[in-house]
């Protein structure tokens, strides 16, 4: 007799942005008059950038014809692609990365999930809270985290890392030293960094535990600051312990286009075994490659003209962020993010939940946002916005908040 | 301390592809005034159909401006593929398939490998014997084949089914009733179909014993005869126990392009849970959708003109399939498969293992092909060469065959 895997029945009932979508259907039903601006879920507005556009042209003309048509993608990902991410993304910061170290995949939140499958079924982990519900939600379904407790909204056998204006939303040390730890910089949902430093000590503190980082930089490109790590690999002994995400998608608008990369070192060991070869042979047996055209894509963006594109687009963004930043501030919010990452991450006023200030922007302004606690306990009484808006309905979000 | 998962050290040494490709390297190294042709991988050869192309461009165009442009694309997938997958591949043949029980996904062998997930750690699994890898070796990951036999090439909890000559390559029902049961028709590697009704029988077995089919239907578009289900579907009563996999790959070409699809019927119950529910999750969680673009191009494959260039595509392959079939009937080999799939399974001649063959036909012919026991142990002498080549380079192999 068939049975199913018990531990996906562990997962609370439904998905954050599902809930909100719910939630917003229904108030547009009820008032179609409104005109609603999203600034919750992270999706990007801006179309594809001309160079990445000219590359999917040409690479799809490749497709019809006979002598430039590609089939299967090698296991890695094509050289091409991987030459360039470990020239400029690596070797031009200092970064000892090679590019059969880099396997290029359809995006950061598959490898995210995935990654968890190399490593033992008794692993502990810990994350940050608030955080990106990914990372959980791909333990538990592995039967990593124990059971939910419903009125903590916490599992019981995962170690949580409290994020809040306190420590910078920069997680401490835990008590228990986790196998695995997941950091997420610049940080989704709080907008917040790491510094080089700070980021040092937590590989020292990993090599000296054997504990391994799961490295999430999908929003480096966001970064303005000095001394705030473009890559994990900047800090000695990084090679040693630590796996590092990557994606397009926030970097190029490329969410509907689908390209990431994951870097393990072919250094970092775990009880002897390569975590390289681990992920290599799970790649070759359950992937079977991003397309060729997004591929090329992806080689776009590094080139002379798609680097200034993608840099003009970035800006774009961070103007948007600016705006919400300044505007929030000068209505009296306290506000973080917004600086090195396209998230700004407000405290509700009045000590609202933060299911109530959804409700509040809802119906006074008709601005969707997402509610902090949706990310974690640590994150009630917070609340995320998203820069990647409409220059125009980012100033007009702006104009109806203030107005409230 | 991070510790690994153990089951992929059970997995045995390297992938059959791998070592194929190192011994056709060294080889060609060795010889390199020697023309090897490769009827080997199941790769397609001829490039993407006019439909398909123009789909791709059009569809990028729409990327490249901000009121057209494309994010994250619907969890399921877009409706205007999901629509035309339910019409054409479903109700056009009679069963009783909806759009919002089809999963879209970047290929059949990302969900072939992904769907144990959300089964039990304890559920057994069977197989055919010859089968294709990823079946087991996904399974394998997942800690439910036990250990591996490297003498009998077996995995100790694994349900072997046999298929050979005895049986037309349709298992028969095991002895120890499996709880998940991998069926793929027309078949990877031996080419062979399985007929409505004894399909049938097996939907009932699998009903009658609370066992769920995983249903690899990739080659569908090859058959050729009357009597043969192109979906489990069609078979009554699959609907409470049967998964279907289906891929754009071999259909149309899309194996560098990437696209399938999952189907999971809403009636389909496990111990009271919907399968539809967790897949859902799964796909949530751990996916973010294929791309728009190749959607687009997906949905370009049922549009008349995508048709009728695809059925075209698939006729020039048949017609390599037969080309073989006859040509090595004519040398005196014993042959199957080819009529219905795109692959030809033909036995050994002089009781030569399969390896054995590989290197006598690479160093006589210089044709590469794949050993059958590559696929299991009852593919042992036995041998498979596909019909995705080039027409020329199939009439060669032939004739150097011939004159072995």
């Amino acid at each position: 007799m068939a049975k199913v895997n018990r531990n996906y029945l562990k997962l609370p009932g439904s998905y954050l942005f599902s809930d909100i979508g719910k939630k917003v259907r229904a108030y547009e039903e009820a008032h179609p008059e409104a005109k609603v601006i999203r600034l919750g879920i992270g999706d990007v507005t801006q179309p594809l950038c001309p160079a990445v556009i000219e590359a999917l042209h040409k690479a799809t003309d490749e497709m019809s014809s006979k002598d430039t048509f590609k089939g299967y993608a090698p296991d890695l990902g094509y050289e091409f692609l991987r030459n360039v991410i470990a020239e400029k993304d690596f070797k031009e910061n200092g970064c000892d990365i090679s590019a059969d170290e880099i396997f290029v995949s359809d995006g950061a939140k598959c490898d995210c999930g995935n990654i968890q499958e190399i490593f033992s079924e008794d692993n502990t982990i810990a994350v940050c809270d608030p955080v990106y519900p990914v990372y959980v939600d791909s333990n538990v379904m592995a039967g990593r985290c124990g059971d939910y407790d419903d009125v903590r909204g916490l599992f019981s056998k995962v170690i949580y890392m409290p994020c809040d204006a306190s420590n910078n939303f920069v997680p401490e040390f835990p008590e228990k030293v986790p196998d695995l730890i997941y950091l997420c910089f610049p940080n989704n949902p709080t907008g917040a960094v790491i510094t080089k430093d700070r980021l040092q000590e937590w590989v020292d503190y990993a090599n000296k535990n054997h504990s391994v980082i799961l490295y999430d930089a999908a929003y480096e490109a966001y970064i303005s600051e000095e001394n705030v790590p473009h890559s994990i690999y900047e800090c000695e002994g990084a090679r040693e312990c630590a796996i590092e995400f990557r994606s397009f998608s926030k970097t190029a608008g490329f969410t509907g286009l689908r390209l990431g990369f994951t870097v393990i070192p072919k250094d970092l060991k775990v009880e002897g075994v390569s975590l390289w070869n681990l992920w290599a042979r799970r790649h070759g047996t359950k992937y079977n490659g991003a397309p060729y055209i997004v591929q090329r894509a992806g080689e776009a963006v590094y080139s002379e003209e798609g680097r200034t594109q993608v840099k003009q687009q970035i800006a774009y963004y961070m103007e948007n962020a600016k705006l919400i930043l300044e505007g929030l501030k000068a209505a009296g919010y306290e506000v973080h993010g917004g600086v090195n990452a396209p998230y700004i991450w407000l405290r509700t006023p009045q000590g609202m939940t933060s299911w109530e200030f959804f409700d509040y922007l809802l119906t006074k302004a008709n601005v969707v946002g997402t509610p902090g606690v949706g990310f974690g306990p640590h994150g009630e009484n917070y609340f995320r916005l998203t820069a990647f808006g409409d220059r125009d309905n980012t100033i007009e979000a702006l104009s109806r908040i203030k107005a409230m």
